[in-house]
């Protein structure tokens, strides 16, 4: 063991591909999710793999994502903001591959569907492309766009209208068994794990 | 296989605590993290397991989460907007039931870490108490709290001032592993997962 302490002038003169990679470690395991927009049904589709999605409130049911305009995701926030929808669809440990590939920088009128081999698929009343694979899609509807004015990015808040899921890995308390679906997870920029319950614990009383 | 839709108001008509295990279950897997706060030096110490830490970004680094006043979490939050400063700590998996019983509702003067086990430790220079047991443990700044008037809570971002962290885990493109060390994910509202990583991929291009 050797533990370090970085002081943020340290962080402040990394590298910026080095100081990328450490600061997206350091928020802790964060979540696989893949944004589906267009700009109608089967037009302009966009796919985009994003580690920000946190959870708002349950009642409304809201979820928000942390974006940066003029970045590889200035489509999906475009689509967002012309069309009012998009989707959220949990990547699944067996397709990381594909999920991360969305990533690359695809001129505008390349689909990130087509270009890394994930299935589309709609629901007859929603106009947004979901993954056909996810193990859990959410259909939303944007609520607001927060300015966070201290580096130029937005927090995008979605309620959600509706969930797919497999009745099967939701407990009898209402929770959803995400390891047996095969959800994964992110650390930093680039990894991508299976994760193992360890402990499940009552509602805590002192 | 048995996937089955959810409408916004089939989840509107759950009973309030199956509706927030489903609801916190849906964005994905999660960090595990114990925020620790105090009224100054060993005075009035307070911890806070929070599964809702967001990295904002990298350079300056900021990282946020989402809090509601007026829950448990209210000590936290007086004490954020009291001192300006607060910790983030890594919650390990070897002990996570202690860190979830820090979300029992103690009374204000009841210090979490004693009620729980978990060991306060300070640095020369910051007034905030960190848990020392924790692999990746960060110093932060209160930079801005942000309402979220949908269903007011609040975005509470802050930027960090210093990190310890065992070198060994840094890989030498900046990344942590966070496995190497341990560190535990959440689902839900009560379960806790070791992750595993299954694939680590090259910066994505078309």
């Amino acid at each position: 063991m050797s533990e370090k302490r970085f002081l943020s002038a340290d962080i402040a003169t990394m590298e910026q591909r080095y100081r990328a990679a450490f600061m997206n470690s350091l928020s802790g395991v964060k979540s696989a999710n893949l944004i589906g927009t267009s700009q109608g049904r089967h037009v302009n589709e966009n796919l985009a793999i994003i580690s920000s999605v946190v959870h708002i409130g349950a009642n409304p049911p809201l979820l928000g994502m942390i974006m940066r305009p003029h970045t590889v995701v200035r489509d999906t926030l475009e689509n967002i903001q012309q069309t009012g929808v998009y989707t959220i669809n949990h990547v699944s440990s067996e397709w990381t591959e594909a999920a991360h590939q969305t990533s690359a920088s695809y001129p505008s009128n390349v689909s990130e569907f087509d270009a890394t081999g994930l299935t589309s698929w709609y629901a007859d009343d929603f106009d947004a492309p979901f993954v056909q694979a996810s193990p859990v899609k959410l259909a939303m509807q944007l609520a607001e766009i927060i300015p966070i004015k201290l580096n130029n990015t937005q927090l995008v808040i979605g309620e959600i209208s509706s969930v797919w899921i497999d009745t099967n890995a939701i407990t009898a308390e209402g929770q959803v068994n995400l390891d047996q679906l095969g959800v994964a997870a992110i650390t930093g920029l680039d990894t991508y794990h299976t994760i193992n319950p360890v402990g499940r614990y009552a509602y805590a009383k002192p």
